[in-house]
């Protein structure tokens, strides 16, 4: 039995979008709203109609969608100065966006009333009452969002308390509390929360911000004072630093303090989601974020790995499996055997700690760290070497030569250019492409004499391409180690290559990832 | 006046680099110390000699140094279980690093103590209080990691103190809880925590995990209890999830809190040397990351940047200037003009903050940065863009062309060849070089030319190259970065270049290098 209910609002959507880099088509919006209702969460805050226009499409076609678990939210402001409600074309907006509730936010900040909407405390709160009346008239569930409001306890707890009081008696369904500026520190949070939960007998929620990494921890005080409401974005998108992250809020409220925030066994969604959702922003997912990054339960200390793998209770804070995630032993210098294999047993499953194969991986891993590889973070490629100690490897082409040209200045335009010739099964290819630098060139040219042979390489695209230098005391004769991390949509996965030469150490990590693609692809 | 002062303790080089990839050369370990050491921490927690034989160099190098605020720590275990401290290997190497302080980590779980060392509750204790009483017996300064202690505490509250006691009774000058596996919420922090100081009158610490996105806060419930060392790492590097970051937590305590982390006047350090660090680790800086971030004061057109430029406190937690950072309107950026005018007066002593030329450096340094170049690491090539924009700069040589040809396989052994012409005061020289790779043929040919002309070139070399990807969708096509590090014998210095082809990214950071040469050899 899970504790009282937490109503989990997202609003990735909206000040989700506000972060710098996202943006998100109507037909992104529409995926993304199919994946929180299936999470679970209560609210979708989908939209601001009236700073946005093109937000008015999304709302007819959100009309057409069912939803199993969430309700839509458009947002606005409340009523402009000085004016009556009915004529103000932001109040219009949102009424047509059709939603079946709504969020009106308002200032709480007394020094933002004055300095801002240059009005006086009395009329802000007129705006306030009148603009949730309104909504309340026209048979909307209303959120009253109090805009800085913590700033606006701080400097004047009275007033910020009226507007409260105006949105209560107005109607208002519920009312978060925003940490708009992302300033406040959780004890705080906690005091000035309490005293809004004893003072109004209606749900309490909390909007917080990161700028001082303090988002979820600020939201989990005020549940702990007593809100009910959790504001917040999956991966903690928006402005600045961004909002309270929901991919670390809900599995700290639902597994760690037994709230009840999304329908249970609906937890494990979370890691998928949050990569799915990052796919669709194309933003890159953060592989450190609790709960959800690739290294979120990734061991890398030799002793760490040996106590993980004989009871993974020793140095983890919840089961992976919990929020769908999954366990990691990273390949390094330090990592002790057990953590070699968890690897090796994907590959085959009936190899143990003492099978004479697991010395003979061991010792290659050991030759190859030595030479400048690292597998942490290259697993793929790590997979790759075990199954050629193994035997279970066959190339799937070979490579005859390559050449790639730098000119300087460029020739039309185009600054290299690479030949290369493979051997696929008795039969030669020999094909040439150009690119921006020489790497680039040598990608696109392999891909193409493969492609005749192997076509499910068009799926696959390079992702990202690291660099760094092993041994600095030489300079540019030095030994480069080249992470190449590549996707068919479906999986990401990370190849090496290490070389004096940073072309031919590009090209080993580039063979590794095809192969990868290729032997997951079933040609194996 | 500050609060009471907090020992900072950062161990980026040790916890740090248990972070997925990263790994420090020596030469990088003593950039950071450096670093650290200027901005004012009072631990640097430097190693583990026990567990890693390369860290005894850099103990060795590190004797040089003289620091101005900060301790040098070594890390490293309790003696094992059913020995003699003074048999034990690990305790040896701690001893042999030769530091002032030194930091022993041990079991406060009783769990993990019959699990993981598979001894007796008492020689856990005795393993404690014998590898102090060692320590100190040395003259050392102990703190003593009292591991897992929260978890220990919740298993069994009676004997984690006594793990503690055992510390205590045996001398440690300062006991650090850790919470390991980052899985606490910060109300148990603050109230196991308030116990642990109420009943020990040393210095008590914290050490937190990011597992639950609580590290900061966590560590700030601590202090809150009373704890008064923080342990944590630049940028939160760490295992997982990472450790508390710095970075956020000494502005938190500092500006925010009143407390006494780092010398008066430190804290606007912090945005560049986390920024400067992450070049070293060639790891990408979060630009959203509280404080330190690009975005962090990232300010979208609109309602919130009309109200910002009118008056900051409207939107801004605190003036981004306190932890060196700056205000950006992501419509119409405004640079910081005082945090430039430092470099260019090293150039011309005579221009000042409103002269018109820092105008135009501004402005060029904005459109270069537009370009994906970043100054913070690369002081030597800005300073060749100021004097290119104040006109005390003519070329040292004309570049007619290059060719740069890669073979797969070698020929005789050689990958890479380069042809290179370049024009020096009216004289054409021509010539070539081979070079394990494009980029090292490149430099060899480019260097050979040039000596003809000025033979000071033969006293540099270079000593870093670095690679990072600066748009990660499009991989192999992006644009790419190069830093290139180069001494003469007595100094040391950085240039960068930007381009899509990594040839010509390279290209232009070795020209900033030669230039950099040329014009202190006097040449100029």
């Amino acid at each position: 039995m899970l504790l009282k209910k937490i109503y989990v609002y997202d609003s990735t959507l909206r000040d989700g979008a506000q972060a710098q880099g996202i943006s998100f088509t109507v037909e992104d919006k529409l995926k993304i709203v199919e994946k929180l209702d299936a999470l679970g969460v209560n609210y979708i805050e989908a939209g601001n109609p009236g700073s946005n226009p093109k937000d008015l499409e999304f709302f007819e076609r959100i009309k057409k969608i069912e939803f199993k678990n969430s309700k839509v939210i458009a947002f606005g402001s409340t009523r402009r100065v000085g004016i009556a409600v009915e004529e103000d074309a932001n109040v219009n907006s949102l009424l047509k966006a059709g939603t079946e509730a709504i969020a009106i936010f308002g200032k709480s900040w007394d020094f933002h009333v004055k300095d801002v909407l240059k009005t006086t405390l009395d009329e802000n709160l007129k705006m306030i009452y009148d603009t949730i009346c309104f909504f309340k008239g026209k048979n909307k569930e209303v959120v009253y969002d109090a805009e800085l409001f913590f700033e606006g306890y701080k400097s004047d707890p009275v007033y910020a308390m009226k507007t409260v009081e105006a949105a209560y008696n107005a109607g208002a369904d519920s009312i978060c509390l925003c940490e708009t500026t992302g300033g406040t520190l959780p004890n705080e949070i906690f005091e000035i929360t309490s005293r809004v939960v004893e003072k109004f007998d209606i749900p309490i929620g909390i909007h917080s911000h990161n700028d001082s990494g303090m988002a979820v921890a600020n939201s989990i005080m005020a549940v702990q004072a007593g809100a009910c409401q959790v504001q917040g974005t999956i991966n903690g998108w928006g402005e600045r630093c961004g909002n309270a992250n929901l991919c670390t809020l809900i599995p700290n409220l639902q597994i760690k303090m037994g709230y009840d925030c999304v329908p249970e066994g609906n937890v494990d969604m979370i890691t998928s989601i949050a990569r799915y959702i990052s796919e669709i922003a194309n933003v890159m997912v953060d592989e450190r974020a609790p709960y959800i990054g690739k290294n979120a339960f990734a061991h890398k200390a030799g002793m760490h790995s040996d106590a993980i793998s004989k009871n993974p209770r020793t140095y983890e804070h919840i089961d992976p499996e919990l929020v769908g995630n999954k366990r990691i032993f990273l390949m390094s210098e330090v990592a002790g055997r057990s953590a070699v294999l968890s690897t090796i047993q994907q590959v085959d499953p009936n190899i143990t700690k003492d099978s004479p194969e697991t010395r003979l991986i061991l010792e290659r891993l050991k030759e190859l760290e030595h030479e400048g590889y690292q597998y942490e973070g290259a697993e793929s490629s790590f997979e790759l070497v075990i199954r050629k100690v193994l035997g279970k490897y066959t190339p799937f082409f070979e490579l005859r030569e390559f050449k790639v040209i730098v000119n300087e200045p460029s020739i039309e335009g185009v600054n290299s250019s690479a030949m290369i010739k493979v051997n696929v099964d008795g039969q030669d290819e020999i094909t040439a492409a150009e690119g921006d630098g020489p790497v680039n060139a040598l990608d696109r040219a392999v891909r193409k004499a493969l492609e005749r042979f192997y076509p499910q390489i068009g799926e696959m695209k390079l992702t990202d391409y690291k660099v760094r230098v092993l041994d600095s005391n030489s300079a540019t004769a030095a030994k480069v180690r080249v992470l190449v991390e590549s996707t068919d949509g479906k999986e990401v996965w990370t190849t090496i290559g290490v070389s004096t030469d940073i072309i031919d150490a590009s090209w080993k990590a580039l063979v590794d990832s095809i192969e990868h693609k290729l032997i997951k692809g079933g040609n194996m």
